[in-house]
């Protein structure tokens, strides 16, 4: 072990930012229960914050994949996604979803984010 | 070799929902020359198994692209999406497309799907 | 080193084709200043090329990232699709771009496009 080795898991996932919109107008509790306090000051300069908030729930949904588990794994707070002061987006992972990862082999973890105005994408790849 | 390396291959493919709908519906033998018993036995749950056979179409596009191959180069029974019972979407390579596989030392797949109403993705990376 | 490693990076980016055609349509010296003569080339004979030209823009977007780069850290030319005689496609990388690759450890790149109608999808590997 401690060498670099290949590809563990890769996760990809999409949401549609309208509904994604729509579900956080209906449910405000929402984007507390879902967020960490810092996703959600990273994104607050934002004109319309929630294609950031939707790129950052695909990321742990393909997070999740990745591991080769479904929803309810792990807690919301426990993957969340920070920027380097580069911009690059990376994956923070704790608590439980960090057992499992460990659990897993995983070394390192990948992470992308885009989105167009209808929908936001994440990949990630655990090596 | 026998060493995990590097990776190989990446596939991406997005289907259009709406449009495979309208393929699927118009030619009624479509669903049994794409997809395997097993598949289709797996998404007759779904109240609406049409999202599921794209992101499955996307999966054959995805592993064709990231053997480096054109659509035709094997056949859509070759390769297939199995549920593990973690609920993990696994490719299974079988006939033509295994021995592209092997020629190009492909030692594991990965892959992810997912979509939202209208599209359905598929990334796959061979290492 | 000269080992084949694991991941260095991972990028993903998605582009509105609509939207993309009418920024074309608008400013007429964007094909040239973002792609190559050969990129150009290469779609000419499409129907439609801008799809294709919406994936090559996507192509550079998920380069920079998978470098955990922003937009501008290198040139629109020094990144560019160039297909293989097989179809797949491949990213060429040159100057600024490289060196950045260079410092970062990138052994091989593998890049993926798709499209429906509406959106154009690239991922790109960094290992």
């Amino acid at each position: 072990m401690g060498q670099p080795v290949g590809v563990i898991g890769v996760g990809v996932d999409a949401v549609d930012i309208d509904r994604f919109a729509r579900s956080l107008a209906r449910t405000p509790g929402m984007r507390t229960r879902l967020f960490t306090a810092q996703e959600l000051a990273d994104v607050a300069p934002r004109v319309d914050p929630v294609p950031a908030l939707a790129a950052r729930f695909a990321a742990r949904e393909a997070t999740m994949k990745a591991l080769g588990l479904g929803l309810g794994a792990f807690g919301f707070h426990e993957v969340s996604v920070e920027r380097q002061p580069s911009g690059r987006p990376t994956l923070v992972v704790t608590g439980r979803a960090r057992e499992l990862a460990d659990d897993a082999g995983v070394q390192a973890w990948h992470l992308s984010l885009t989105h167009t105005a209808t929908v936001a994408i994440a990949v990630v790849t655990a090596s």
